[in-house]
């Protein structure tokens, strides 16, 4: 039977995503900001514990993607290539290094959430949006100083976060809370009733490939809303550390295990 | 850490699906027909087999349903409670017993995908209509003699399959194909490159209660169309056994393993 | 050239609405409620004014529909017959006589903007959600004392409204606010910059048939939620009358002028 | 009462649109071809008659856009801002003089519609993807020799239109069939049963500002497929003229009427 994830069949070829490595192309939007560390803890599963340095830092990213396989046929095929995403991460110590974690993102396609599974994301669907750059200014941003650009994030037919970031100047990078390697769950609960987990491992990935165009700051405003179904309006935006925007191009090709854990 | 699906938080409030047991109202359209057996055999993985008799049936099922856990608060919301689904059954023999087993289904909510892939069920996403039943006649048939309903699957932008089903007379049941325990793979692929699965394991389930109207059997018209990324198109009509209409109350409440593979 | 609304062509078969007659079954959850007259005589234009009697009422009405031409095709296809709305109604006077007037609605299908383009009905889109009833009860209410519906309307990625619904008695009607023939404006504006209205008429309409079951009183709680492209919040929730639940069959087929404004 | 489009109110705020004028930027694709010139008859009433030259020209043109108004708050609310569209343009004759004609579009937002019924496009709601050109090629073309583009167009849960673009050479232009002002009938049916149109006219109207970057062709593949609510498929692709790829911005601000038919 042949297949990277279901169906699998004799084909392979109904599978929801092909085999790695994947490719991305896109825009990121990025917010970070303090919360009260409590609340990254309260994120944060044994064998992980707070990054030593600012441990209430947190980033809220929105990305605008196009991606593809290796045969690069999605590309074509634009419906099975784009997707929208809003993601939060924070950081965590595990074994005395310093890792980035996703706690909460939402998507807008079933393969980014098939991939999300694979990758140990907690990926549920969503409504993203966010301002484009385009050449032509009449009713666009240009990615430079001044370029304005709004980003919202909905689910459930609740708007979750809004934010709005002005780029003033170039700076090195599009924040640090984002910039280790990721340690995510990948998780499956036991199939029995009250069964404990049938699967549970603690993994490691990051970008097998990354190319960066020049990452801009701004000042950013972000507002969270309640929900009753999501816990994001619960790591208050105490201080705003900063807002960034840079486009970019990736390469995933797998991770490796940090830790069994069931 | 709480939550019974990810994301697992120090609340478990924000986990995509609650514990089971979970709860389901709605109305199946089934349409039953014969297939090539071999091509059945092609979605049997080791160590499942052709059912004995009849091994080239298959069912396609439209489900239009209203679904919740124990609290009940979902039917409030109900954006977060009414899901559409179509999918495939067929019927595999393992050890002995005969099982039924979906082998392609699509969904249209993320709670639904996340509850499929605890389940086994192979769930993409997409765009599933059922014409509903209604007690005013001016546009809704009825559940009875002359009743015609239409039922269409999409995905990708792409129309997948279409129903026309006409009931004629009453009878004891919506099917025979999906009508035995589930015999589901639950895989995760391993997170290195090119790793074999990190998990996988085979387990059956069926419903914790059940309660159904009475079942109603017709002349069914069925059409597949061809996807790049799909192979239902392969499981070609070759004779229909016959279409079926049938409103039911579930219950689910877990499985159980019954052969672990990895 | 053909089609009764645009595009027009030699066949009209790509008439994105087929001549009316226009068949509808469904099921109306309905909050009827009191707000400052004054806000409700900001929504009626001249020749309009505030009805005699209870003159700030307002129903906020959910409408889950299955609906199809003469023809009936579109029930085989369903995808182009069902679809929800919710819609503001208040009531006004016009030459000594009351209408009911549709203020604010909120539809989720292109041939339902287009029917209401046609009729007077300032149809955006939305997402609409109520619950359902149905004949097993594990994760449904029935139409019936204790019967607890609930009900939601989002546009832009903002959650506008929700109602919860506890039915309680049988009764005469659902509702006296959407009980009078229709008063609406049809209104195309001018092409040039500036200019005024190219057309503008004040019609009357109802249906043209109309059955309907038993009706249902309850309590009804309701909140409406701010929008910066949305008045739905001003229409604020002073006291509420009563909450309804019905299903109907209604053929809709023309109205007529009141009176030509430009 | 205030408020450019409906619904109108005493503040205007929740009009579907403001006020021309209305400003874009976007990519556009652009497909040109031939079909049979009859064909093109049927899209053209009275008064309007077929182009004297290369009568049978037809361009089918996908668009990713960002819009907004003079006030650009929607721009900081993309769910307002952006939207995607897939338009048929051909060419027509009046009074001696050549206009282009848009016969068919897709929209996937509210407010695009809106707009359309002003200014006299025959939209509806559909869905179409384009690929998006990216700084970064990991997964994306760039707009260059070489560059290979897709677009697809579904309305109905059916595909109707795929393209494959690959860019050759920089020319001068982005075809010739949409290059002229546009001449639309604006017609509201009349409100009576069998009544006649209540309004129609026809108008002119075109970009009241443009500017556009390099223009680039390519060799173009179009394939259209068959639906019972669509006519798409009646204009054969008998020979593709060529495939074109631009990024422009536009301002429109009103048009004229040409002639008043009801």
């Amino acid at each position: 039977m042949k297949g990277f994830f279901y169906p699998r069949t004799a084909t392979g070829e109904a599978s929801l995503i092909p085999s790695p490595p994947w490719y991305y192309s896109g825009d990121l939007l990025t917010v970070e900001y303090r919360t009260d560390p409590a609340r990254v803890a309260d994120l944060l599963p044994a064998p992980l514990s707070l990054a030593p340095d600012d441990p209430g830092a947190v980033a809220l990213i929105w990305a605008d993607w196009q991606s593809c396989s290796s045969g690069r046929e999605e590309l074509l095929d634009p419906v099975r290539s784009q997707y929208k995403e809003a993601f939060v991460v924070v950081r965590c110590a595990y074994r005395g290094e310093v890792f980035s974690r996703c706690v909460y993102i939402w998507v807008d396609k079933d393969f980014a959430v098939a991939r999300g599974i694979h990758q140990g994301y907690p990926k549920k669907l969503g409504s993203m949006w966010q301002t484009r750059p385009h050449p032509f200014g009449q009713a666009a941003p240009q990615i430079g100083p001044g370029g304005t650009f709004g980003a919202t994030l909905a689910a459930g037919d609740r708007r979750l976060a809004e934010a709005v970031l002005t780029l003033r100047e170039p700076c090195d990078g599009n924040g640090f809370v984002n910039a280790h390697p990721m340690a995510h769950h990948r998780v499956l609960p036991g199939i029995g009733r009250g069964a404990p987990d049938a699967f549970a491992e603690l993994i490691s990935s990051g970008a097998a490939g990354f190319e960066g165009g020049p990452a801009w700051r701004g000042d950013a405003d972000l507002r969270l809303h309640e929900s009753p179904t999501e816990e994001l309006a619960r790591l208050t935006v105490d201080e705003v550390i900063g807002g960034y925007y840079r486009q970019v191009g990736v390469v995933w090709n797998g991770g490796s295990t940090l830790e069994r854990l069931a």
